[in-house]
């Protein structure tokens, strides 16, 4: 569960780092939510989207309580930092001893559109939910960085403990 | 270490297709090694090389065992994959126990270039050296599939388990 906090609050200074650069640049934030590193990959907004959903599904499952689910409707940079707001806030709720003692449970998850798989719980978390959350915060911040955002990578790793460059 | 073990074999695995697309497509496969994804961002052989080396030293660093350095010479894609493989060789002969509790030791590291930072070990490896390697693999996959690589998220979670498109 720390990973996935740590991950996300980067992910949220990330973007408000994009937020103020668009400001600068003097064009529309919104415009970066919709910007896609290859025509056939996910813009922006659904990598912000599936980041979360990977923490949020990812401790359900392994927790055993129910996620919240949201509408996918994010088009701006502020709902989207919505969204992960309100990700954090339904982690921070979680008991801290959510995980305990589930490691050697069953988990079954979705797998592409139609198959799913079951594992125990932390292989599932080391294997699938984890690097699911750093697979869609990196795409984000690649995509930001080729739109000329000045990141670095500490920004990732560090977020608002990032020494400013 | 099965989350680097897994992380550098999938990045392996997602190597392997990038070179026999080059070769579908008929350019040299060294092309690639070159590309970045942003003029001030790292090419593909340093990403490659950065996943490799942030999975080793961090086990070296909470370990206490030395890790073995490499010439950071490798400009094709069979050469980084000798990277990946003497890399998972060094991690295959460390002993199993080889983090038992070593949690709550002290672990020094660099930040940057001129800053160093000590912190727990189960910290660093949460907060550093997983998101590190993970950032640099999904980077280069990022940087394939923007090169037109038939990747998809399955290849880099599950590698040569994903099922073929």
């Amino acid at each position: 569960m720390p990973i996935f906090k740590t991950a996300l609050a980067n992910l949220a200074h990330c973007l408000n780092k994009a937020e103020a650069n668009a400001v600068a640049r003097k064009f529309s934030p919104e415009v970066l939510a919709g910007l896609r590193l290859a025509p056939d990959m996910l813009p922006l907004a659904a990598q912000v989207r599936i980041a979360c959903d990977a923490a949020k599904n990812g401790s359900a499952r392994v927790s055993g309580l129910e996620a919240p689910k949201f509408a996918d409707d994010e088009t701006t940079l502020a709902q989207l930092q919505e969204r992960i707001a309100k990700t954090l806030a339904w982690l921070a709720a979680l008991p801290a001893d959510a995980f305990d003692g589930r490691e050697a449970q069953d988990v079954t998850f979705p797998v592409g559109k139609d198959a799913t798989r079951t594992i125990k719980a932390d292989a599932y978390l080391s294997h699938w939910a984890i690097p699911n959350v750093y697979f869609h915060a990196t795409t984000a911040y690649a995509l930001l960085r080729q739109a000329g955002v000045d990141l670095g990578k500490v920004d990732f790793l560090l977020g608002r403990q990032a020494p400013a460059a």
